[in-house]
């Protein structure tokens, strides 16, 4: 492989978003709500609500907008009342305040050495440069779905890593923690690299331990360092 | 002022293209070549190659394809027959490898601390990630021309600095060393800092040393920094 970008997946696959949501809505909205529920049910409305972007539904809306409006849908069948505006707009920062993966910094520290580092995000910019910048993530440029106004899977999205970086599509090596993500990205011509995190769901589903269609399967950013020489 | 992010002009305000392409030229074309006299040509292509794409004449057209193509112009003005396309190709990449003024990289470590910072250059995006991992320039992200497939002075591209960041456009301060950059920032609601680069045209042009319509005139980052008590 003539790898010289890798492009990363966000939730789950660099962050914690079920344990920093949950987090946040502990902080937010006290003890007497079920955080973890909470954060379960919000990223469940997270693949419809792209989905009504990316069927014409709705016009482009970024992702902190849809979260906006999923959020009352949430807090209804959770039986959660009367959230005042402004805290229920605050909720919606949870999302750019997720603590990453214990071995993501010092993975990407060394990865950076050797190689361009980029999100590919259906997180909106804002949102990807604010926990960037609270985490420390070394990204040397933030690319994804806003910059193309189009959510992953379509391919306008893995398709603009390679044209904005001016590489060949095999030359962008695509990690992610979720199998569906990567056979997008291979169906575009990009390389690709699973990486297993069993926690992401607090363990209310396994994902697997490897993909057997990845060009590599890890199971932490510093083994993807190791194995790609840097 | 309530700003959050600062947005930078690239070649003359971050870096020293005439002292870059020059060194370049002569590292890749002998002492021969009057490599001074290079880079001004080439860069008195700039305005009008960018001009052909703002007004339709050629479709979206990257900036290193445009360098490429005015470059044949230049060498024969110059006189300089027979340049191999290697090394003509390599010769592009001079706009890569540009080196930044002495205040820069100190006063973007100290405005990083409490600003948002990303280049809004018409130089692609692969030269502008080039230049900052060559030069250590601590960006948050890349924006400019070819995010939004337009050249400045072109609104779209100021325009996509608020939008990306999710900021009104007075929160957003557009750092340049040439006063119709700022005058076409301030048009779409930024604001604006003039910094004075005397050397940017090697003694051949004095810039002025302020600008009084800018919100803040300095004459380096650093001074820009203590200005926005970074």
């Amino acid at each position: 492989m003539d790898v010289r970008a890798l492009v990363f997946d966000v939730f789950g696959t660099v962050v914690d978003w079920r344990g920093g949501v949950a987090r946040e809505a502990r902080r937010l909205l006290g003890p007497a709500v079920d955080a973890p529920a909470l954060a379960d049910g919000w990223r469940g409305q997270y693949v419809p609500s792209m989905e009504r972007v990316r069927s014409g539904e709705l016009p482009w809306t970024p992702l902190d907008e849809l979260h906006r409006s999923s959020l009352d849908e949430v807090l209804a069948s959770l039986g959660v009342p009367g959230v005042p505006r402004p805290v229920r707009d605050e909720l919606v920062l949870a999302w750019h305040r997720l603590d990453p993966w214990p071995d993501v910094v010092p993975g990407l520290t060394r990865l950076r050495e050797s190689h361009v580092l980029a999100p590919l995000s259906n997180g909106n910019v804002a949102l990807i440069v604010d926990m960037a910048r609270r985490a420390g993530l070394p990204w040397d440029l933030v690319l994804g779905a806003e910059i193309v106004r189009h959510y992953k899977p379509d391919a306008e999205v893995y398709d603009s890593a390679p044209r904005l970086l001016a590489l060949e599509p095999a030359q962008v090596l695509m990690v992610a923690a979720h199998v569906d993500d990567l056979a997008a990205a291979r169906r575009r011509g990009l390389r690709t690299a699973y990486v297993h995190r069993p926690d992401e769901f607090g363990g209310r589903q396994v994902p697997p331990a490897s993909d057997p269609d990845a060009d590599l399967s890890v199971s932490s950013f510093e083994e993807l360092a190791d194995r790609l020489g840097a």
